[in-house]
């Protein structure tokens, strides 16, 4: 099994302060230490960072808290093989283009007798099922809308009915972006908050660290962080339910019924 | 116009000595500071490292000197802004997958007028001219080959027809890979050397910086280093012709007759 860890926000946000007790888990307080990666969208383009050593014992994981990058959706994953050997092409986030667009993909669980066919408009690189499902994901997205992009409110029943089919062949907690909203689906564990004025002092889990979030953002910014586990002591985090898909943008989740009418883009 | 740099190897192999030189031309030794990238493949998995600053103020160029990459296949690319944004969706390399294989590719020049009609297969997420030539070579390819991947006999003449096509538009420096063989076409200007057994001394023509590759190598080791200005003042590169097509697989210039005759994979 693995974990996961998403960022959905209003304004360009740092996330060195869940990564840093999430990568812990990497290898340190916790066993996920078969490789990790993450993926921050920065305008159209997505930075995407993946390794198969420990996120531990990673300079790119050291590099990310040293420098750290301002993104509006990020996610990021340690692994803990299941399906799949050790290796570059297994590591999560997986990212792929559809429509001109940048869609980035992380799963945790296992999935390994969902054996969809696959045209060949999106093969798997490496042996994982968690990519495996991601390419039928995108083939039957680009199938059922053609080439030309789907607004937000079309897309979102759509892959909700995707995971919950996949879902039906095991376990399927997964995150997807494409650089404006965060589809995240549920199959039996995550968590999110939603951290917006007034901001407070959140103290992580998994080392003796804290902020205080007033001194580094403004009232305008709203920030919605989901993880497997909740990443902070001091906080409330809601856990998803059962078979629960939401749709996160500028931070927040989104009803159906607001969900936009224009076509996708990355803004 | 920007600077390209590739490496093809029979071995894995560390690209710290020539991308140092390399580098500094990002901004130092030349003008190209308007972004630069690098993709190793490692195994059938590529790590993708890229950047909107210049690479010598850059703190992914920095972390790839300080823990060396061994890669049999390497591309870097220093980029001068001529067409297309400073933004990270215009930094080349670009990675794209075909065949359930990844696919990286970089350009030096302009094709502004190169419109080709792209039917969705794949879309350009940036603004370059680049990126939409390389859409252009994976749609034509998939296309012509259909969803099975063809060998290396059957391709290497297709993307020659190819970059041929394109060059007519402009200026068409090409450095293209699959992670085993990597594809060269020059419009203007490449040059590349072949590192074999014995080996000597080289010295960077952009640092004052020496390196014996003779204690760093094996008698079997063969390295193949392509890159737009040569890299070292005491070796004798060699230039391409104008138009030439190079295909180049364990660390030589691979003849047509002996191109594999078995379908295209990562080996």
């Amino acid at each position: 099994m693995c974990q996961l860890l998403g960022m959905n926000c209003n304004t360009p946000t740092d996330i060195v302060f869940s990564f840093t007790g999430f990568a812990l888990r990497g290898g340190l307080t916790d066993e996920h230490q078969d490789g990790w990666g993450i993926a921050f969208f920065e305008g159209a383009g997505v930075r995407h960072l993946v390794d198969y050593q420990a996120a531990i014992r990673s300079p790119l994981a050291e590099l990310i808290k040293a420098h750290p990058i301002k993104s509006k959706n990020v996610i990021a994953h340690i692994r803990k093989a299941t399906q799949g050997s050790i290796a570059l092409e297994n590591c999560h986030p997986f990212v792929r283009e559809c429509w001109g667009i940048n869609w980035v993909f992380a799963h945790n669980g296992d999935v390994p007798n969902f054996l969809p066919e696959l045209t060949g408009a999106y093969l798997p690189i490496g042996n994982t099922d968690s990519e495996r499902a991601f390419c039928y994901i995108l083939q039957e997205c680009r199938h059922h809308f053609g080439a030309k992009a789907p607004t937000l409110a079309q897309l979102a029943p759509f892959l909700e009915q995707l995971c919950h089919q996949i879902a039906q062949f095991g376990t399927f907690n997964i995150m997807l972006s494409n650089g404006h909203a965060l589809f995240v689906h549920c199959s039996t564990k995550l968590h999110y908050i939603i951290r917006q004025f007034p901001f407070n002092t959140a103290q992580l889990s998994d080392q003796d660290m804290s902020i205080n979030f007033a001194e580094v953002t403004t009232p305008k910014d709203r920030v919605a962080v989901i993880a497997t586990q909740p990443l902070t002591t001091n906080e409330t985090w809601a856990a998803f339910a059962k078979d629960e898909f939401k749709v996160f943008v500028d931070g927040a989740v989104m009803p159906r019924s607001n969900l936009d009418q224009t076509a996708l883009s990355v803004s």
